[in-house]
């Protein structure tokens, strides 16, 4: 076809607080409008650095915002709590301030207006301190179990709204690895989530090289459920001038680890088939990464540690490992052939304001022109198709009504059939 | 002249516990005493990853030490405190086990052996916890400072004889940035340290990038003394089988994080004549660190962090940081060019058997083949002579009846008169 499938393989979705009440055990419903109102309260508390005034006077001229931004800053700081919580269920809060995060309706309208047929949704803060912060904050365990079942829930019913059309990725956390099996099972059980969301951060459990994970690695084999990481969990910087600039420095970093402890723990060895999927920690690093790793191998006293591994890091990270791209700066793009063409997976980070929503198509010219027609397809969609099990034939009728043309993306018009 | 001056920009060295006592307080004595005993049998607790089997068997047959090691091992896990201690300071301990390392004069004759002129002491484990895992261990601070102040009388005393021939890193914590501002000045004042160990972790306190560090940036500039950075410290990744290999390839990645940190606090800016030296962190690491750092500083959000800074991260590298490249694999020696010749010193990392020592003629030879006369004079000695304030007349005259034939390291005679 002469349009260009386009899966977004980094998107985000998160409910307004009320949203959860139905999938949250009534116990809890008190103590997560409290942790609604201390959370947003901390992030406002924090906003001096965190929403810097420069940043957010980019940010309201692209988006004209601004003056619900400021009202929200300004008021939320002296008034009462009740109304605070009413003014986050009406999507007042900058920190979830798009109708199409909560309302899957809208989120299709504006996803179809930007070229994009399939989307890989990931969380937002979910109650509780679920979701990318897992473990960051601290947060009564059955609480937190409850909030991310909550969200696994909410977003369950969320993507049936469009079916075939939004790959969810179900949340879980690491205090018992018996309930987070079964977690994972109900996930797949269901039909609607495309991975499952490694937390960052083990909190007060060991790394990801311990063998107490081991029942979770054979499960995502068994099932399918590719392993996803995201950056956004980060140590707590505190309040200092340059703590976010050290947050946007490091964050990155942390969502990487997961990759060599995979590796040492021997999981992708005795695992073939289980995949990991590493989305917005960067694309280029992986180069850095395999080459220190390769290194590090071949020294005298890693004899022992190779001993029961076939493969070398970077032959599983070529078996096994994906990258969840983004909006793949320029520079990047031209290294994917040291990284392979199958493994990266390009992403608009919609809603967020970084990312390339509204304005992919001018996105996407910018880092594909004069891509090659099969890598331009593997990167925007096709691979994305393959690694979370979306429907081919619905996808492509989908990119026929939706889909950019290729020459607009490429500057060459399609030599192919249907990729 | 037509030999090559030499100076390891990356040495260790550490007395044996009793060489500690007469720089320690009396009322600490018997504190310390326990405090080896119950660290070397929780290393030796860990052997079994962290000594593995093979990597021992590789050591030994390269140096002849694999009984005594042996018999170390086996019988400290059963005998008394009091005769484990003897043996420790017999320098029976596998972990302190060349003479060198605490005796001055064995050192010297085996550093000229094998080339080199000068060298920068970087420490072994210091009592209480002091030392390259400073924050690793719970400990009293008072014992703690009490500790990294012995290490330095030690050090000091240890430097003195053989005078210029060594250049100390001091030890600091962070417990209270007055007290340790007296320990750089006490250190400086001594005349022999060229520089001061700046912890890869803070501990409990903020990292980096906050305010309660300027003291230390302003001192440490005012008196010309550069902050260094040493692998070795790590979070604790326990006993699991993959431990010691997530070890070995996260623990460059630690001691890297200071130079994000400094730039992002302003303390480069500030302070353009403070120094940062990363050693033992790799080498090539920092173009892929300087990338990233570059890409997020041109981030519409960055604007605001930037805007007292007047020169980007890689212009505050370029300014006043240098890479301690210890034994700079073949591999990362091409990419110089990209980091600077004038940034990277080489270091043989002795007395550690994974360093170059006793080999060390064979080692250049393998690197520094074909480079031209002045880049492997900058990288190997000249370097290291500027940043560490070494003696250059001394340091030449030594040279001269030490060091290696230019031809012997790079293939091709000297062209230059003195380097």
């Amino acid at each position: 076809m002469s349009k260009v499938l386009i899966i977004s393989s980094d998107c985000h979705a998160g409910g307004l607080p009320a949203n959860y009440e139905k999938f949250l055990p009534k116990k809890h419903h008190e103590a997560a409008g409290k942790w609604w109102v201390a959370y947003v309260k901390e992030m406002i508390a924090r906003a001096g650095t965190f929403f810097d005034q420069e940043a957010m006077d980019d940010y309201a001229e692209k988006t004209g915002e601004h003056g619900q931004f400021q009202t929200f800053m300004q008021t939320s700081e002296t008034i009462a709590d009740d109304v605070l919580m009413n003014l986050l269920n009406d999507g007042t809060s900058p920190f979830s301030p798009r109708q199409g995060e909560w309302d899957a309706k809208v989120r299709l309208d504006e996803l179809e207006a930007d070229g994009v047929a399939g989307e890989v949704i990931f969380p937002q803060m979910a109650p509780f301190g679920a979701g990318l912060m897992q473990y960051r904050y601290q947060v009564d365990p059955e609480q937190n179990h409850a909030g991310l079942r909550a969200y696994n829930g909410w977003l369950a019913e969320f993507c049936n709204q469009n079916p075939g059309r939004h790959a969810g990725v179900a949340l879980i956390n690491l205090d018992d690895i018996e309930v987070t099996c079964q977690d994972i099972r109900d996930a797949k059980a269901s039909g609607l989530f495309g991975g499952v969301l490694l937390p960052t951060s083990t909190g007060e459990f060991p790394f990801y090289h311990h063998p107490r994970y081991e029942p979770l690695w054979e499960l995502c084999e068994e099932l399918d459920m590719p392993l996803q990481t995201h950056s956004g969990w980060s140590p707590d910087y505190g309040d200092a001038p340059g703590a976010t600039a050290m947050f946007i420095s490091e964050v990155d970093m942390w969502a990487q680890r997961s990759f060599a402890a995979l590796v040492w723990s021997g999981a992708f060895e005795r695992h073939p088939n289980l995949k990991l999927i590493l989305t917005e920690t960067g694309t280029q690093w992986i180069i850095e990464r395999l080459r220190v790793l390769e290194f590090k191998a071949n020294l005298p006293i890693f004899n022992h540690f190779k001993k029961d591994l076939s493969l070398t890091p970077t032959e599983y990270f070529q078996r096994q490992c994906f990258i969840g791209a983004s909006f793949l700066p320029v520079h990047e793009g031209q290294q994917r052939h040291k990284i392979g063409v199958n493994k990266i997976m390009w992403g608009s980070d919609y809603p967020h304001l970084e990312g390339t929503w509204p304005n992919t198509a001018d996105a996407l010219k910018t880092t594909f022109l004069d891509y090659p027609e099969d890598e331009a397809r593997a990167m925007l969609g096709t691979n994305a198709l393959d690694v979370y099990g979306f429907d081919q034939s619905l996808m492509e009728s989908v990119a026929e009504r939706v889909g950019p043309e290729l020459s607009a993306v490429t500057g060459i018009a399609a030599q192919n059939g249907a990729a």
